[in-house]
């Protein structure tokens, strides 16, 4: 029965029963995180043989273990090629962190501008889409930066397309559109070949308009026999004459180890020249003995999608344990709705409105962290106050299923009252 | 006998001998380079232990595997305050790269100010004090970032303080000095007491002045028995009242491998908070598995120390032999000076006035790279053109040797070709 049709004494029934539920988990002081997407404990430890591929015995090729070759070794950028589906002339590769790279990007382009144009900062003000519910960290470097920042809404192919068409087309102080192309953080789903035709070929008014393409979770699929495909936005842009139109992003953050992994840059020929023009003066060379482990342990790409499935069979179970959770405790009450992501990290959990923040203060409150309300869009502001991130990965089965009780008391609590406070 | 005493038909003579043994050299194909500051092969197998220190079975501290820490782990901090002679809680470990490190401090000063001050973008023209002969690397950056560079001569305890003093306290637009405090590149000096004083008090116009203090070869002594001591300019500062007026950056890069060591900035409490308000949105973390390899292999300074005298044993004799090669060669001919210097990674090299970019030439035709002249001042013109710097560690002791008497065999040549055209 949905909620909302219930009477007031209906109402007030089923709100006590949870609030003597929700009483009950306070008292256990409880100290649970779903907020974040961080590989478990068990992942962590599927990657360890990462950690014997060098040794004081192993032959590093000639210069992998001194100063030198500002764009990565060669192995390296042959799997990171693979993995994006381009070439490795296009790939540059970082430290241990893409967002480190795309913070330096955005700097660059700031600074300097792009491709010898005029500097970001020398326009009054300039603006991103940000599609939305998005990525946390890429608003906060946006904002950062006091770049103003526009949500575009999304839909199950990706950021509305005519809303951005239009948008990039008239305004020349719109210089990128932040983009996680593939089981996007939050919702989960894949950009379809037309929004990634469209993104490619649209028409934009600055010349020096910019897609951020982070593609972090490209081969992260939570099954074997159901994946999401992209398009490959390189081959898209080729097929529009745009190919200097995107930088495309990943590492192996949630691949190998979190913040320990190696991250890499794919550009097409010109902008990989510009950055390099730059980061030539920025650093010698990133760390290759890293590299040359990862480059020993990843192998080549289809060993590195076998890691990955071993990662999915660990993950797989959180996510299908969080899903049967809401499903259970939430299905035909018209309160929530939420996503079936194949992949990626996160669940994108949609409440009534005006009762996101009011169920991130409940689960808070009894020892649950979720995903601060607002956090997945631009200036933590969702006008609905409707969307919540969930990070299933990092806990412990066991305590996943508390957390999603939990979760799930606090959603009925916060919907009850709001339909309660609407009837009165 | 000094050549510029000798009669025309002499300096022909000699010419005439060195010229022949130039060509011989020529005939050998010879492809040496003293040009960069990069450790041996020796020194590279010696750190190789590194390497072993995490291994599958290694039982990390908890998070040290997974995303946070953006300042780093505990034990590497306490090192590098050890190393630095600060406090841990002054220290932010970056990634492979102190030079990263530089150039982000100089990108985060132009885009958002020091301690929210105007930012340097702001300015119309920023300038900074480049002490010369000095890191051509500081240089470009700072060239880069089309920062007006002003040589300030050094003599053998540091830059010229006069010179220094009456700049900053005039030019408000004056943001900055480069300093290699100590064994300093390329001189192998170490600044004095003094003149360490001298910068911590000096009065500036700008209140956003600030030091970049590299203080590269901290403990990168040669000898066991003489070694320089540096006066700490954490403790300076603390005494004048100008805590906030240095960034100090060390590495290991040349304590274990160059390009994949573990970098670190130490400063002041306000500026590593102004420092961590701007990196939060870079990066999560840095790598902190490599710090914690680092943590320990280099286990305290007393280790590190003993992993410095262990290097010190493969770099010592390839400074003797320079040393002994240009004594052997040039002494007495008033056409060269050099320094002997106690620690770091150069030797300095002036030749008569206007023969340092002939000598380049030279060894270049005969296959031995040497570092560009003119590299070692801003834009790369060493006005005198005297200067050259030279890396006795990259090359084995055999080539260093045939190195030696190329190069002073091409001194030779560009001096006398000089003398000559003087007296004819």
């Amino acid at each position: 029965m949905l909620l909302k049709d219930m009477s007031v004494n209906e109402l007030e029934n089923v709100l006590k029963d949870e609030k003597k539920k929700y009483d009950d988990f306070k008292k256990d002081g409880l100290k649970l995180d779903i907020s974040r997407g961080k590989p478990s404990r068990d992942q962590l430890e599927l990657v360890m043989p990462l950690l014997d591929e060098v040794t004081s015995d192993t032959k590093f090729p000639d210069g992998y273990r001194n100063y030198g070759m500002l764009e990565g070794i060669s192995e390296l950028k042959k799997i990171f090629a693979d993995i994006l589906e381009t070439d490795p002339e296009s790939i540059i590769i970082g430290g241990s962190s893409s967002l480190n790279l795309m913070y330096d990007q955005i700097q660059r382009c700031m600074q300097f501008g792009v491709l010898g144009g005029k500097p970001w900062n020398k326009y009054g003000k300039i603006k991103f889409l940000c599609p939305v519910p998005g990525y946390d960290r890429h608003f906060a470097i946006t904002e950062h930066f006091g770049i103003e920042m526009i949500a575009v809404p999304m839909d199950e192919h990706g950021p509305i397309m005519d809303i951005v068409e239009t948008l990039v087309k008239e305004d020349e102080t719109i210089k990128g559109i932040w983009c996680v192309p593939k089981y996007s953080n939050p919702t989960g789903i894949t950009y379809s070949d037309e929004v990634v035709d469209r993104l490619a070929s649209m028409e934009t008014k600055a010349d020096d308009f910019r897609i951020f393409w982070d593609n972090a979770y490209v081969i992260h699929d939570l099954y074997d026999d159901k994946s999401d495909s992209l398009k490959n936005i390189f081959t898209a842009l080729r097929e529009f004459g745009n190919e200097d139109r995107a930088y495309v992003f990943t590492s192996t953050a949630k691949i190998t180890f979190p913040g320990a992994g190696v991250s890499c840059i794919a550009a097409s020929e010109n902008n990989k020249k510009d950055i390099l023009s730059h980061m030539q003066f920025q650093t010698i060379c990133n760390n290759k003995i890293v590299q040359y482990m990862h480059a020993l342990y990843l192998k080549d790409l289809d060993n590195t999608k076998y890691i990955m499935r071993r990662h999915a069979e660990i993950s797989r179970p959180k996510f299908e344990a969080v899903l049967a959770s809401l499903r259970c405790g939430l299905d035909g009450l018209g309160i929530a709705d939420w996503t079936e992501p194949n992949g990626g990290y996160f669940i994108s959990f949609n409440v009534l409105d005006g009762c996101a923040k009011k169920v991130w203060t409940l689960c808070k409150e009894a020892g649950l962290t979720i995903t601060t309300a607002g956090a997945t869009y631009p200036y933590g502001i969702d006008d609905r106050d409707a969307n919540i991130r969930i990070a299933p990965t990092f806990t412990t089965s066991a305590e996943l299923d508390v957390a999603c009780e939990l979760f799930v008391c606090c959603v009925k609590i916060a919907c009850i009252e709001k339909l309660l406070f609407e009837k009165k």
